[in-house]
Parts: structure tokens; C-alpha cells; sequence
């Protein structure tokens, strides 16, 4: 064949390892010119394939900082409800309807609710600041996390609370509240990824106008085990799920309401992907559809298993779906497909920026 | 809601930005032990969320190094052929079944051909290293690429000509190679992720038992545009795509041969997800299946558009799909649903090693 030629050959591993000795390196040379050559196939002289071929695979090292085993869960068994909620302009309604969708589901047996994105706002930029809480405040400055904080404590449930808009100073933000079965708050997402897009003539949307960006991922231990949580649009960046797998969730929750146009395109096969290359469960939970609304939600909250096969998804009607999840089927199926163990850390490296920065994250 | 401390904030950029003149950052402080605390979500007390704000998103460092823009591809839009054979234990029946297959594609039009993973021997330990050719030599060495080299250069077309046995000094690999209409080899692919899986009962197989893996990514500019090779199992890995997408690829082609336990629960997720995510096309080819070979193809070669849709596919009996491709698609779609340009460099950055660390490559 062409032996086609590269400038220079430098493999020493510029990126910090799994070697806990190594607390500094230093990195240079990364940017890299555009070249006038057409082929960017790299055939290196033999002897120098064979030089780092010894040295190269490093799994260990596809995640910076190193992945960390997945967690012993507090339980292995357990049942999840998928509240699809029909919403409406009027608020108080819809927490009261929330209300009783979730003790419904705790009457079922579940022991952990998710909720759907923005369940006490109609969706739209002109409410969001109408209808949005103080969270940090709580009480009467939050009528719907008080609710949720109740209602998880008397039914000793688990609460992914969906979103609502968060008024925290002069900031709006797309927000979601994780209840532990004591009531108490035990996280926040503030939704990272924004969503601003505009295919003409069908779907037009920027949430950017009214709403500021979450500044960090999130991830929660709770009663049923350790939890990613996204937002609707975050679901379309997979180094989010990547980096919360990395942390060791075993299932990710998205509230979210994709539309008529995105949500036929994408909304089931995104999930599946999350899901299966990250080799843990996904659920979803979108509002119930209301073709009278300015925004139409497509519906089809779903679960997905490790697999990324669909275990529970629904129509776009108004209902609450219950099923079980077993963790022990994330282990079973990585030990089927060891992927999250053949990565080529030699090859590529996906950065957690807040492990790698910031101490005592996780 | 309760605040949950965190031991410091560390914001600063810590890996290699866009900017040409950072050409060396020190990196620190990495490794995160894991502590007794149960909660993981990070609430730092507000000034500190505002004074990171002003900072933060970055997209462009989302990719490092950089993101190249899409190439101007040499045609807009152009026929692909996926010819899905049969195979048998016959090489140079193989062979000469493969050219007429290239040939007829040729005449109806395919200005690019993709032949399926293993097409010139059964897919099986035993057999590949009886197949092998020796590629870097050429000639009588390697019938199965001559033949490829002679057709692409008589039909004046572009082959990402499947995969074969390579035999490289005493190593075996499982090498694609792609011949411009000219007859020149333009680039050797070989299999990254090597095919080791163990799904009791169903599908067990462990390339590694005889095959090396590749060393390195593989992207080249055709006279179709720039594409991106994987074969089979390297489409597990959202990251090689995804470094592909950021090195400007138009298209990724995946020779692949699923099975019939990954085929029906993963092949076109697959291409799906890669296609989706990245917005560019994706094409795969599998050999037909063979229901008395010891390793049963999926078939099912496949062509997605960037909005993860299939845009043509077929069963698992020998044929060869003809399809248009129109990269003016892929811009229409990244205007559409900008999240390229919508990544949280600031939370989350995918390295590619070789563009880092090597200068000149792309």
C-alpha cells in the first residue's frame, strides 16, 4: 500500500491516568494545524506501530478522571412510576393533579416517581417567569416543591420531581428537584443545555430568551440507587450520560417534553442510545400531550433497560405507567458486552470537568 | 432547599483551549477519592455560581483539539452502493463474486461502493488466518485488494472495500481499505475494538484470540468526501465517531457483520445514534446470511441520514441497495438542531490523542 507520512510521532500519554502518583502533567502541543494534504490516514514505519503497541489500549483511561465501579445499590428491585400528566394554565390545579398522580403510583407499590418537564407551567417563554418558584426559598415561595417534599415524606417515596421554572434572583431556570423518602431536598439540576432550535415551519423553540443554563451535571444517591439526571434537551448530549455512567449511575431520569417534530425523530431512539451505550436504565417523562397548547409534547414516557430495549413506554395520553427495574441486569449485561472495558484510552479520552477540577466532586 | 457543601471550587480551565497560544496547561489535582457522603449534586453558595457563569459554556472546547468545520465536499450529491454478499469458503469465488457486485453497482450509477466486514473468507478464528493476505505487499499477495485496486481504477469509483484477514509480519489483523477512483490505495483501516463477547447461550466469539487490534482512527478524503471507517464492533463506540465528526467527516462507513443476538437488538440503533448525534450519514454493509456458516450474519446493511433516519435498507438475502446521498443535508440539519455548537465545554471534553499529540495529523 501507500505509505503516507506524518510529521512526527509523540505518544507519551499527555492526559492524566488512573495513577494517583501522577498529579500533574503537563500538556503540549495539542493544536494542530490544517494541512494542505488530502488523506489523513496515518500508516506510522512498522517499527514505530510496533513501539507503541506495548504501550497502548489503556482503558482505564477512555474516562478522565478514571470511571468508577458501579455502586452496590440500596436495593435491586424495585418499582418506578412514569407520571405522563396532563398540565394546564391553572397552577394550583396543577399540583393538586400532581398529587394525586403520585400517590396513585405509591399505592401501586412504587417507590420512586418521576415527573414530567415544566408539570406546573403551560410550556411556553411567556410563563415560565409567571409561574416560576423560589426553590432556595421553599414554603410558601414554592407551593410545588412543598408538595413534593410532603408528599415524598408521608409516602416514603423517592421523588425525580420533572421540572418547573426556577426564579432564583434575577435568573429563570428549568429545574429538578430530587426528593429522598424523608422529604428532604437532595438535589437540584438546573437544566445544563438549553433548548434553542428552529426548523422552519415545524418546530421553533428558544428557551435561551427566558431561562439561564445549569452550570453542573447531576447525580444523586437516593434510596434506590445512584441517579444522572437531565433535562429534555440535555438528553442529546451523550457525554453527559457518559460522564454520569462514569460516576456510577445506575439509572439516568429525564423529565422532558420533545415536540411533534423531534419527538417521532428522536425522543425513542435517543433514550435507547443513552441507554444501551452506557449500559444502564433510562426513563423519561413528558408531559401528556394538549394539542390546544402553544408547545404540543409528543408523550411516550418511557423506561429502557440496559440493552437499550424498551421495557414500558405509553402513548400521549394522560396515565401514570409502574414496572420494575432490577439492577442486577446492568452487570449481567456488562459482563455479556465488556465494552465499558474495552475502550481505547490510547485513542480517545472523555474529560469530566468537574471530577478532574474540583475536589471532593464526584 | 438544603445546601450541600463542597470542599472547593477549582474553575479554572484546566485543559487545552481553542486559543493557539495556550500550547502548555498544568494540570492538577485530578483524582477524586470517594467519600462517605451520599449526595453528589453540588449547590455552591451563589456569588460563586455567578462569578463561573460569566465563563463558562465554551462549546468550542468541547472537542479537543478543536472542532474543524465541514469540509466543502468535491460532489454534493452522488450514489452509494451497498453490495451485501454471499460468502462461502471459495476465496476466489469470493473474489470474483465481489467485482461483478462492484461492477453492476458501477453501472447503475454508485460513484462509491461498501462491501461488508469479511468477504473474502467465512468469519471464524479458524479461517482468518488461512484468508490472510499480506496488503502492504500487494500483488499475488493480495488478490482480494488487487482486485479491488483494479476495478475502482477501470470503473473510476471510490470502494471502502469491507474488511479481510490481513497478515502483517506475524500478526493478524481485520483490515479495511479504501481505493480512489484512480486505483490508489487511499487508506488501510484496521478493526479498533476488537469483537471479544460472551452472551451465554447465545453468542460467544473473542477476535483477540487471533486478530491484533488497529492503532488508530482512520479518515480519509475521497472523491466523495471525507469518511470515517469503522468495522463491526468499533460502532459501540460513540467516541470514535465523534472524533470523526470533529475531524469534518461527511460520512461514516461501517463494514460490519452483527449476529443474530446483537443484530436485532443493536445494529441499527447503532447507526441510528451515531448518525443522530453526530449528524452526518452513516452507512453499513453486512455480508448476507449464511443460516450453515458457524458465525450467522444479521444482514440488514443500511444507509441513515443525519437525522438518525433510515433512509434505505434491506433483509438479510444477498442484494445491492443503491441510494443518493445529498451532504447538503448535513448543514440543513446542524442549523436546525445546532447542538454541535451547543456543547458545555466547560463540563464535559472529548480528546482526541492522536490530533493532540501528534502534530500534522488531522
Amino acid at each position: 500500500m501507500e505509505a503516507i507520512g506524518i510529521t512526527r510521532l509523540c505518544h507519551r500519554n499527555l492526559l492524566p491516568t488512573s495513577n494517583p502518583s501522577l498529579t500533574s502533567t503537563f500538556i503540549s502541543s495539542f493544536v494542530i494545524g490544517r494541512t494542505s494534504s488530502h488523506n489523513y490516514n496515518r500508516n506510522f514505519p512498522k517499527f514505530l506501530v510496533s513501539a507503541t503497541m506495548e504501550s497502548s489500549f489503556k482503558p482505564e483511561e477512555a474516562r478522565v478522571p478514571v470511571e468508577l465501579p458501579l455502586p452496590a445499590p440500596p436495593v435491586t428491585k424495585f418499582k418506578i412510576a412514569l407520571c405522563q400528566l396532563s398540565v394546564t394554565t391553572d397552577k394550583e390545579r396543577n399540583i393538586v393533579h400532581a398529587q394525586r398522580a403520585i400517590e396513585d403510583a405509591a399505592d401501586k407499590g412504587a417507590q420512586l416517581i418521576l415527573l414530567p418537564e415544566i408539570w406546573n407551567s403551560p410550556y411556553s417563554n411567556d410563563s415560565f417567569p409567571v409561574y416560576a418558584e423560589d426553590i432556595d426559598a421553599g414554603g410558601d415561595a414554592s407551593p410545588s416543591t412543598r408538595m413534593l417534599s410532603e408528599v415524598s415524606r408521608s409516602r416514603k417515596i423517592t421523588i425525580i420531581g420533572g421540572s418547573i421554572p426556577e426564579r432564583s434572583g434575577d435568573k429563570l431556570y428549568n429545574s429538578c428537584c430530587v426528593f429522598g423518602k424523608d422529604g428532604k431536598l437532595l438535589a437540584k439540576h438546573r437544566k445544563i443545555h438549553l433548548f434553542d432550535i428552529d426548523i422552519p415551519g415545524k418546530m421553533t423553540f428558544k428557551e435561551s430568551r427566558t431561562l439561564t443554563a445549569g452550570e453542573r451535571p447531576t447525580i444523586v444517591d437516593t434510596e434506590v440507587g445512584r441517579i444522572g439526571i437531565g433535562i429534555c434537551y440535555d438528553i442529546r448530549f451523550q457525554e453527559l450520560a457518559a460522564i454520569y455512567a462514569a460516576r456510577g449511575a445506575h439509572l439516568l431520569c429525564y423529565p422532558g417534553a420533545f415536540n411533534m417534530t423531534t419527538g417521532p425523530l428522536h425522543w425513542e431512539l435517543l433514550q435507547r442510545a443513552r441507554a444501551a451505550d452506557c449500559q444502564l436504565y433510562v426513563a423519561t417523562c413528558s408531559p401528556a400531550r394538549d394539542g390546544g397548547s402553544s408547545y404540543v409534547a409528543w408523550g411516550h414516557s418511557t423506561l429502557v433497560g440496559p440493552f437499550g430495549e424498551v421495557l414500558m413506554t405509553t402513548e400521549h395520553e394522560e396515565t401514570t405507567l409502574v414496572a420494575e427495574i432490577d439492577y442486577s441486569v446492568i452487570e449481567q449485561r456488562r459482563t455479556y458486552l465488556p465494552f465499558q472495558k474495552q475502550r481505547r484510552g490510547d485513542l480517545y479520552q472523555l474529560v469530566d470537568v468537574e471530577r478532574l477540577t474540583c475536589k471532593g466532586a464526584k
